[in-house]
């Protein structure tokens, strides 16, 4: 299918729909304006309406079981990874285009996924076509994709923080991620490492050896720049949703914090969901909107970059919706805000 | 201004923008498929772009002092209790219909006003006049009014969760509504009472010997009933948003708990912004939309009503642009979500 | 074992030392003047270490599978509901007292426990020998008790904030108690509904139509006054720790406010861990101490008491400790503290 | 005054008791085995019993206005920064030590302190007397010092994470800290800037041009090493209290991650108040407790040291509990706990 001039309606359908993720897909396409939802898939609901499994959805249609898309457009796959890898070529072989939340198609490194996942991937072949769904980087291919492979909720933020700069050659290209995460970023599987009385009041670093994460933003700075090293460390802070990536720049010799942070003025100053605040942003003036926001500041000889994303949406569901919008040649804001609730 | 059959475009004002209440009346009004944001007016950002005081709101409007009102349709007061009560005449004589969402004209038991907050009302006649901007009660009296005096946000919860049993002489008239907040209801004043550290992980009553909100709450009752009493005890809950008012009901000699909350099932299914849910409703399931969601379960001989609203939304600026839209023949719902974001 | 006049220590098992009371218990008995922490129970993290189990708890001791309790004086038991009842009298025959923080012998009543857990009491003799641990109720039958059940947390706050008037009969006996609750008291055992994210800024109650607590307070309501009826409302608040107790009481005909608060007063100053603040308690003000917390003001016809407790320490574990030291003739307050951490 | 074998009881008085930091002071004072609290110094709540200004403490004092200090041994002064530089020349003259929470005497350079705070130190002598409060950097020097200036929050976490590397000189003196404080850092003034929903679901870097935090810090770094560069970068969670600091160290050429993590393990084995976790530490886990909890991982080339810390405890009074224990001959860990009272 191909954009029509007159903005025709798409028939999507989400696969995976009672995660943190399919859930804000559901609520983002059943508000969208060039859409129809026509299905809704989960395993753990199948049988109640939508509504009944998601309090204050608002959304009145039937969970089902199973993974069939009959006659849809698009498949929003909000499935555990390895799940998609598995299905995605019976949806794309039905006309499908596939928009994969998981990390099953995020790199066409093979191998690391063998590493995190402990199997083969299912589907290498996949991999090598599937386009990256960061917008801001990859628009060009997002055209004609028929597989997108939405970036996590780390790599989004961090990518976006460091694009400008490292596309300019204006740094070293040797990196330090802080991030900091919210709690849904640990999906909704109960565990004790989400129970509220365990993390409330506290905050911790994890995954301090090496996280898929890292991999995954790594290979993305190497087809951007080519020679690049990373060192990416995830903390989990006491709040439901919200990644607050602080970013550690050295200037090349004789480039200066000026030029770097112009730089990322620009970048904001150019696209629709970033915006580059004078001060740090909080995590709280992007909730739940699709916008990343960004600020650049030296400290002695160092420039650090701080970037504040909603994990859900622009790390996830809405940037999903927004790499749909550009595929099909939508309003790229279409059923997208860049309105926070605050407080 | 009356509405046109094709849903004209009003021009509206919101007065006091950058407290909690103003900053909801702004974000919703600035997204409302049938209003032009004309104006905003503030006093502690003054000079400033509105995009600059609120992060992450999207509105490049300025923030201007004062409180004119050049050729506006509508007036959206959120300003500290007092100051509307010495302006709503001006803006009323300019033509604009105003809706206040101070507690200025809630009642017009005056004497109430002055035991309150000290001194005589400054405008008794207006309090005549003005209409209770509580939809589901005054639907058919805010169709023409001139001055909209929109509810607190505790008798908003506990008034929805109160009227389908008090109109229908279900119940006995003497309520005891137990009402938990979050502390965006205390308002943007800095204070030790709101301070994170003070408040977080605790709770705490307020307010036992009495709350103005209770003298709010119980002329309305008596308005709809005659006969009633009331015992109110608010509460803070360390979160930023919602209310849940837990009620207690006393059902007459030979009424049974299941007619009762069939009146609560009936009441949801004949209004947009009322949900009946067969659990007991959690705030978050209304987070940021203008739904009032609503249960009823007896425990014995009594009948416990809960109630959950977002504070800001369906107990201030929601409310009041509901009231609006009823006020110039709009969709009720238009501007308005009755999703939640969870999480 | 009866106390000698120099106070020896006692030989203390705390079975089942992972769960959230029983984490609590190991760390007030580690730190008793008059206690030796001889064994550590628990079958999730048998084999290892105790503080490699509880991180920061400073505890060497070794944790064990099985119940055995060789030589022990006390035996804390924080088990899983019915566990206990299997268990106790082989450890009363061992010659220990068993102080259980579990619901099994808190009331004769086994018709309620058949109702609430779906099969016949394991021990119902057990049950009418059982003294119920509420020291500032029982004080002189936990003397020579040598099985003591110590009160639910919910039973705590209500009881303590209600028993002053009702045994004074200056109020009727129909009380409403409506009660919020941090997050672990729902206890360690990962579920969706204590998953940070579905309940962080969130509130709602729960069992409204009947809570085994609610059985527990109405029996020791009936045993202290004869006549008594109850309606009891418990409600989940984000906050890891803490009860709030709202009790609603209505004044016998003649009995004035003011009576009723000094009985209130006298209470508090005749007790060691009751104490009465002039306005009403934050749970905040109580975390992490062994202090109930009481206000007592009128609005209107109503008296409104409000408790606050933290329900891991005067709600289970530090109530444990102080029917231990009653029990042992040591020191009421050995071993705990009076004074909160705040912030 | 020495202290004597028998450990003489201290007569100690605690000016600026009611801030977050005093409150500490106060609460591990009146707790101490071998100490007198003779006087509290406080204005906002001057004349009312300790009790009454803060809830919970338990400790009946009056509060008085000024900063007289008769008959004291020792004075912890909780003041605003400043204060104590004018005052602390009265108190040493009358014979006390003194232990200051404030930034005033932490390091010589008073072109820092006139950086910061815009006027001249008001006792520069003073400056250069003082030993800095950090028990496992200074132990020695403190056994006879009169002035003490207890490190800030941020530095101490910093400092215990770094000092082992840095002292054996198997990391390169360049440093990154990216450090997470809970609510109660920023003081107990109220402002917008930690009102509950204004932070509350937020994360933010502050400060990142530069902090005084920072100075200090390079400071202490400078002496024990020479040679060194800092980047920090603080940022504030939605929690009340607790610090996270994670540190990123590049090892010299040939030296491998493995020597540097044992560095830390012997650190943690040699001292009461340092413990070294297997996992990065969650702040949880040292909560109001005087430990630092350590870890030490290696990604790739870069070591990450994570340190957690009670910015109250360990972070300030907790701290000068333990130098005032040190000074006074007294054992270390008297007044203090390694415990955490998990959840």
């Amino acid at each position: 299918m191909v954009a029509s001039i007159d903005q025709p309606r798409l028939r999507v359908v989400v696969a995976g729909c009672t995660g943190y993720i399919g859930m804000q897909c559901v609520r983002l396409l059943a508000a969208h304006p060039h859409v129809d939802l026509v299905s809704l898939r989960g395993r753990s609901h199948a049988g109640r309406r939508y509504s009944e499994a998601v309090p204050g959805s608002g959304v009145e249609l039937p969970v089902a079981d199973g993974l069939d898309i009959v006659g849809a457009d698009v498949v929003f796959a909000a499935l555990p990874h390895t799940v998609t890898a598995g299905t995605a070529q019976r949806w794309l072989d039905a006309g499908a285009v596939v928009i994969d939340m998981s990390a099953d198609f995020r790199t066409p490194d093979t191998a690391a996924y063998e590493r995190w996942y402990g199997f083969p991937h299912p589907a290498p072949d996949l991999c090598a076509s599937a386009v990256y769904g960061l917008v801001e980087m990859e628009r060009d291919r997002l055209r004609d994709a028929q597989l997108i492979a939405v970036p996590g909720c780390y790599p989004t933020a961090a990518l976006l923080g460091t694009l400008p700069a490292l596309r300019s050659r204006t740094i070293e290209p040797h990196l330090i991620v802080d991030a900091k995460s919210g709690l849904s970023g640990a999906g909704r599987s109960p565990s004790l490492a989400v129970h509220f009385a365990e993390v409330n009041e506290s905050v911790r670093a994890y995954g301090v050896q090496g996280h898929r994460h890292g991999d995954e933003m790594l290979s993305r700075l190497r087809r951007a720049h080519g020679e690049a090293s990373l060192t990416f460390v995830p903390h989990l802070v006491p709040m439901s949703r919200g990644i607050l990536a602080t970013i550690y720049l050295r200037p090349r010799a004789g480039v200066d914090a000026k030029t770097i942070s112009d730089l990322y003025r620009d970048f904001a100053a150019a696209e629709t969901f970033v915006r580059y605040d004078e001060a740090p942003p909080a995590t709280k003036s992007v909730l739940d909107s699709n916008v990343a926001a960004l600020n650049c500041t030296a400290q002695g000889d160092t420039v650090v970059v701080t970037v504040a994303i909603d994990n859900l949406i622009k790390g996830a569901a809405g940037q999903g919706v927004q790499a749909m919008n550009v595929r099909f040649g939508l309003p790229e804001s279409a059923g997208l805000t860049v309105s926070s609730p605050w407080p």
